[in-house]
């Protein structure tokens, strides 16, 4: 018999590898042959500096196959103990519709979309956002929302910024109302540390007694009290201060909202709304504000323009605001939002509608009632006078018996000091529920039936004086969505209209937008990790810790860093995290007159604006001509800052798609000036088995999951940004109120409301890891062998404004459009517009430089798709061409009028260039033609027109 | 304080049948207003004949809400156990790629699609089957494929029916290789019965002996030998017999295919290729021929055309075979596919291409090489000499401690008599699978190590003269998409070019294209319903049991028969069942003679097909001018009959959408001269909750779950049609030789290859009864309402066929295209093609009057999605006036040229109507354009070129 070959020679270590990755051995071959390159080594030697090279293997575990890691991660899971949490705190049991499960959060339809940036192929998920608005600006009465912030506790710190921005008041102290939440109020007194701004923590009733500029006040509050809000509310406004409310969606269904009480801000989550636990995250949070404070809101709102056609046309309103954040003057620097899972609470509202939303909100209600009514027969004393579907109760000496009972039954209680327990009901509590709990606080023997209490107890927990009387939710998108198929047709209808990862490349500098597979995304909707509540006993979640814990150990070898801070949950957020672990650092040391921040003039926004509310003095280092930093400017200002330096800020590679070789250089000169470095993690995907951000030279870094670790865009968010630190600022980072965690120092401060920011997304990373293992590395090449490819393959029509070592760049280049722009008046949002019409989603605008296009391939492209995109490049710059020569008009021409829609070829041409050239410019548009919903859309239009809510029918006629 | 709602007021007993239902009650009530009608009572009144009503509520357990439900039945699935069962006979473990388990199996984009009867909508799931034909011709090594049937089981048994219409023998005898799986032989013993075959079931070595028209062979065998099948198949055609050879998917990969060894026919279940075992199904089988039988190939072909403009187009070739079965000469019944199994193992193959798949081949052959040395080496005897994946071993009087010792390891092994046991490795196996395997087989002490035998065995277990030395899977595609990105854009191309539930309604008369829930599809893709093994024994799926037992209790409640027989997976297998039940009945009270077989005109195709099968004799009956039976007619045919008269198969309600008076006469008819009543449940969802089929007076009666019970219709298939029977008939019903089922007699043999057909995907249907409760009753008085509603609105422009009682219809309607046709040359396929372009797809066209449009719209669409379609109805029938009137050419204008492409609209546009009057004829069009991916296609030409395999690439230039 013939030889069958041996297992070891049928092994397929990387089966992964060979998934995750777009182009195959052969295309990477021919790929690196155009670039005159005969092996990946070759190409990393000519581009990442010699010095800084890890040149070993990464020290991570062998990688698994999916099922492998699947099975691990499952066992993992296995180790959480799903218990019915009661703890309330901004956290609650809800039901996740079913078709929203599967249509949305477990559709990459949804979830492999980037942020809306590009209106005209984004109008499906920015209509979503829309009716989430409108949602927010129903429930809580005021005029504007914005389209969600990352959590209740850092919305109410972005409402006191704001306070602080648009009080008169000349106060420098923000009143907190002792009974919000505990972790909001740590994030809160984090973030007021950072502006220098005081804050007291008091009971209400003694507010008079301070001049502020502004009040946090929760409503309902954490113990469930419900207090009519106008007296405070007047004696601020008599004072010119703001009044800030956070609240409960929910509750808002019943209770007279916040904003007709007077309130200038109102906040809270809308996680209840359908968006399942995940211990702590992610949610949407809603922010809400007064139309006089419009341009004082943080975070994205969406707002209706009209396109090159006059029609309606939604887009993210007053975007320059949030492209050029406002750096070393910013209050906020936040820019991402989360988008998925305010989707999730929007399409929550759409299928329920107003009466079913009401219908859920009573039933809560009703329940906490009869249980209110049960525990009182049996003289246990309510601490709260009125509720909603909260209760604090004085249990005195039973407390500990009462937790015992509780925990027979699986029921997580709220544990207050004084002999108090609190509880909160919600949609998923039934009669079973509050019959339980009944036998829980009050023995087996209480002889209360609950139907009995149904029937007999008729009073409700809410003021009469706070009742809800005002109507919501009128806009008819909420009430034609009811049935299973509406829905499903509802969500598919908007699905089809925005362009994601499912269709094409999305070649976004800067953004990293690599696969999201499928089965790194499958564990976030296992019950195990998504019914968690984030303040549960630990013992509960120990799946979660496992993998925590692996992640970080990961992460740490992945970096060079010796811990990881898992708490901020979006990018920008690791960047102010990891600052403030600096200022804790050098305050430790007595050191606390540092407090420059050196940042190179190239850098992302977001780092100024981060330095600001760290309370940084923000330097900025220039660029040389090619791009790099300007290593005699930087040495002048560190010595310039002296004993004032804090840090730098660094991107690597650089922002401008560039391995600096001066990065050891640069650190080496910062540390001898007993400066810090903070490495933004945003290029990270060009290190990762390449070099360690730790090794270079750096302190601290944020590390963006969403960008090199697969957690997908979700259209907009969620982020999240871990840091990485050396062992001396692992003290520094940010701890918990509510769950002390282990390493940094107990008083630090909160910088997002649960201790572990968006545990539920981790399992992403963890996956990703698990099955890459030390080839991570190969992924890195690659990225950087298809970048090259493409500059290479591009240079020629549109010049690669920087370039590194041996004239490669890092994993992103930037393509200059200025020179022809200056020939022919074509922008690069001209180019990027017309790429629409060839089926691409649009390259990075105008970052890091104005008039540029910044193209970022990532490894999972194959080789197929970077042609495709070549060749849309290669015939776009033909068209340009044509433009040159006074073929078309320097205003009428496929580039101008781009991107063109159905509405344009179905009425009247009278183009100078045929329908064909608009519409289907290529083979690819020929054969699979994505339509973009909109024409060009004019942002001007909506900024000076603000509209930020859902547009009546008749609009649309 | 005010008093709040109680629970009971807030209580929402039909959460979900408001989920369910497409018209609100404000909206019922408003299609009620336009009938003239006041309350649904009323309408049903008018409609359902008193003397059948059932007036009472369903006894079925009160509905349960989704999270109810999904509980419930998680808890019946966590008493499934999922060992790892190596038990083979056609069913195998494997490993479903997470990226086409979630944007295949578990989008309602592929899973909710119709049959592709309207290719130029079905393109996308057309491309994917002809895949698997692609990849059925490459690895069976013959001319032409289907694109799959219902299982291997009855696929060996269409081989028979094939072999004996072409074979030139005379010769009525079948021979079956005594090797072949059980449950095959069984499936084909019956089917002989029904045809008058006779079958001997042999050692192949016996075959010289016999003069056959044909035989089935197993490659490898059920034991797992491999045979050189040359000098079998060319005995057989020496006697101008057929070879049919059953195989297996995976080995074919490294074993020559049966094509080139001569065989005629070849066929097997391609489970194995990524769909996951189910405990029986459903999966796809294969069926491959020589070029020459084309014309009698059972089952849907896909083949290559071209569309009106030239371009290739796919679609179901020789489909007129199909529409009109050959009726009472029929010797197949089959009308459905698996369309959705068949494309998950099609872009299984596209997906690991010829290279990965090959890989995985050799890895499961090889660990099978090293299981068979170790046990060698310990003296176990093996009884087949060569092997792939299985092996037959001699354990004598071990049998009962392995078997203990696989039972401690959670493993299931084949227990054979004369102390033998088998097992067959696959992809989900590996080196720890073997070690355990050995220790189970050998005992602790064993000294072996799978490294070692890794090392030292060399030996294959395949034949030498059996190597497979052609090459497959050549076709670009199976090497285009092997990275995920590239895969889920190739998923999600060809899922853009179709037009499913989640784009618009179906409204395909007797198909009944209703709300397939999310919370229904859930539990499907659950591991406990998922993976377990048909033949598993029964004491690990408790679950199942469980949930089998109830669902048939509850079908029992809903038909009024007192027992559910669950094999028939399909309708058409239903009816054969029901009526081999019948012939039994008979048969054993010694009236085998009875065997006329009465039929309505009206009836559907597969009717007198079955009725052919099961050994009847077909005679029609005819139908009155209201479309009714001719009871006339059918009283002498009766009475003709007389003892002759074996049943009568009667639709209710028929085939022309009306509940006849008369059918509980029919019945009494049949019963008083000794018949039976098959009644055809493609219409129950007009019954349900409203009359019951055994109350009516049928004796027995399939039920398509795939259309009143939710099941989706997968693009094709699967379908499920258990039978319900009363009491004198379930001693009849179909049982199975590996899994022996309570009730049936012992003696009957199997129907399909599983003992509960395809079980897997009960839970959809389970969760549909338990989710409706007895308020099922209002999902079918809706369904009439919204059939009565259309009927109402259209009937001015196109008249509607047959009415019933009050002139009302049952919950379908036929609208007559023949008198427009006459005056304007528009015919009803011209209304349908037009009908995509307003984005609808087609209702059913000339079933079952030609020249007609047959519409059921169901109970899950909306007032709007209804009153989308009469718009677009009555905007078609302006169309045709304008034609009618001659303001556009009779050959030229916006039917004739329907449907209309984006090829039509870039080009030159010299037609007499504009672009917008083309393709935007509509609002709904102009918002949410779906296009049609070809022109209109030629039929004629395709099925005079048949082409059915994949299309080289430059055929698309």
């Amino acid at each position: 018999m013939s030889p069958s070959p041996s297992l070891s020679q049928l092994r397929e270590p990387n089966a992964f590898l060979h998934r995750h990755l777009g182009p195959d051995t052969e295309e990477q071959q021919a790929m690196l042959a155009s670039l005159g390159l005969g092996s990946r080594i070759e190409l990393i030697e000519q581009t990442v500096p010699p010095g800084i090279r890890l040149n070993r293997a990464l020290d991570l575990p062998p990688a698994l196959d999916e099922q492998a890691a699947l099975a691990k991660l499952k066992g993992y899971a296995a180790q959480n103990q799903v218990w019915t949490s009661l703890i309330g705190m901004g956290y609650h049991g809800t039901l996740t519709p079913t078709v929203i499960l599967r249509n949305v959060l477990e559709n990459p339809g949804w979830y492999t979309a980037y942020t809306p940036y590009q209106p005209e192929i984004a109008q499906g998920r920015l209509e979503a956002l829309l009716n989430f608005q409108q949602m927010t600006i129903d429930l809580t009465g005021l005029d504007l929302a914005n389209a969600s912030l990352l959590d209740e506790a850092t919305a109410a710190a972005e409402a006191m910024a704001l306070a602080k921005r648009v009080a008169k008041s000349r106060s420098n102290l923000f009143f907190v109302d002792e009974h919000c939440h505990p972790q909001t109020i740590s994030v809160v007194r984090t973030r007021a540390e950072g502006f220098g701004f005081e804050v007291i923590v008091d009971a209400v009733d003694n507010l008079p007694a301070h001049q502020v500029f502004g009040a946090l006040l929760q409503y309902p509050d954490t113990h469930g009290e419900i207090r009519d809000l106008r007296p405070l509310i007047d004696q601020l406004h008599a004072q010119q201060a703001l009044a800030c409310v956070a609240t409960d969606l929910l509750s808002l269904l019943v209770l007279t909202p916040p904003g007709e009480l007077g309130a200038d801000v109102v906040l809270g989550s809308s996680q209840r709304f359908g968006v399942p636990m995940g211990y702590g995250g992610p949610h949407a949070a809603f922010f809400a504000c007064r139309d006089e404070y419009k341009r004082a809101m943080p975070g994205r709102i969406i707002g209706v323009s009209k396109d090159a056609r006059g029609q309606v046309a939604l887009r993210m309103a007053l975007q320059t605001r949030e492209q050029h954040i406002r750096r070393e003057k910013a209050n906020s620097n936040i820019c991402t939002a989360q988008v998925l899972l305010a989707n999730i609470a929007s399409f929550y509202a759409v299928y329920h509608g107003p009466a079913g939303l009401k219908r859920i909100a009573q039933r809560v209600h009703r329940l906490t009632c009869i249980l209110a009514a049960g525990l009182e027969r049996h003289g246990i004393t309510r601490v709260n006078r009125h509720f909603f579907d909260t209760l604090t109760l004085e249990v005195g000496g039973s407390q500990t018996a009462i937790i015992e009972s509780a925990k027979a039954l699986q029921i997580n209680l709220r544990i207050l000091g004084r002999g108090q327990l609190g509880l909160s009901l919600d949609e998923t509590c039934d009669e079973t529920t509050v019959a339980r709990l009944l036998d829980v606080f009050l023995g087996a023997d209480h002889g209360l039936d609950v139907a009995e209490l149904d029937a007999e107890v008729l009073a409700s927990g809410l003021p009469d004086s706070l009742l809800r009387r005002s109507p919501y939710l009128t806009h008819p998108v909420f009430s034609a969505h009811h049935s299973e198929t509406q829905m499903l047709r509802y969500l598919k209808q908007l699905e089809n209209k925005d362009l994601a990862l499912n269709q094409s490349m999305i070649p976004l500098g800067s953004c990293t937008m690599k696969l999201n597979a499928s089965s790194e995304m499958i564990p976030i909707t296992w019950p195990e990790f998504a019914n968690l509540h984030p303040f549960a006993p630990r013992e509960q979640a120990v799946g979660y810790t496992l993998m925590i814990e692996e992640l970080e150990r990961w992460l740490c070898a992945i970096t060079g860093f010796d811990a990881i801070c898992m708490q901020p949950n979006s990018g920008a957020q690791g960047e102010y995290a990891g600052l403030l672990a600096i200022r804790r650092y050098h305050e430790s040391r007595q050191q606390g007159g540092r407090h420059i921040c050196l940042i190179p003039a190239s850098a992302h926004g977001t780092n100024p604006a981060s330095a600001q509310m760290a309370g940084m003095q923000v330097v900025i280092v220039e660029c040389d001509e090619a791009g790099n930093v300007d290593l005699e400017d930087l040495t002048a200002k560190a010595q310039a800052a002296g004993d004032r330096l804090s840090c730098l800020m660094a991107t690597y590679p650089s922002t401008h798609g560039v391995y600096e070789e001066g990065i050891s250089q640069i650190c080496e000169v910062i540390h001898s000036h007993g400066g810090q470095v903070y490495m933004d993690g945003a290029n990270l995907n060009a290190q990762v088995g390449l070099t360690r951000p730790a090794d270079i030279g750096a302190d601290v870094s944020h590390m963006n999951l969403h960008k090199t670790f697969c957690i997908p865009h979700g259209g907009g968010g969620p982020g999240m940004g871990p840091i990485g630190v050396r062992a001396h600022l692992a003290p520094f980072v940010a701890n918990h109120p509510v769950v002390p965690i282990d390493g940094p120092l107990a008083e630090n401060g909160a910088v997002s409301a649960a201790p572990w920011g968006s545990a539920s997304i981790l399992p992403i990373s963890w996956m990703y890891i698990a099955l890459m293992g030390p080839q991570l590395a190969d992924a890195s090449e690659v990225a950087i062998l298809a970048a090259n490819y493409l500059a290479a393959q591009l240079s020629g029509a549109f010049p690669v404004l920087y370039s590194g070592r041996n004239g490669r760049v890092a994993h992103e280049c930037i393509l200059d459009l200025r020179p022809l722009k200056a020939l022919t008046g074509i922008t690069e949002e001209d180019v990027a517009k017309r790429l629409m019409d060839y089926g691409f989603h649009a390259p990075t605008m105008s970052f890091p430089v104005p008039g540029t296009l910044m193209v970022e391939p990532t490894e999972s492209e194959s080789k197929a798709e970077l042609d495709r995109f070549v060749e849309a490049m290669l015939s776009i710059r033909a068209e340009i061409a044509q433009v040159q020569e006074g073929n078309w008009p320097a205003e009428d021409n496929p580039l101008k009028g781009a991107p063109h829609t159905l509405a344009d070829i179905t009425g009247i041409w009278e183009r100078p260039y045929s329908i064909e050239q608009a519409v289907l410019p290529s083979g690819h548009a020929r054969a699979h033609k994505y339509w973009p919903a909109v024409n060009r859309v004019d942002n001007v239009y909506g900024d000076r027109n603000l509209f930020c809510a859902c547009v009546p029918v008749q609009a649309y006629r």
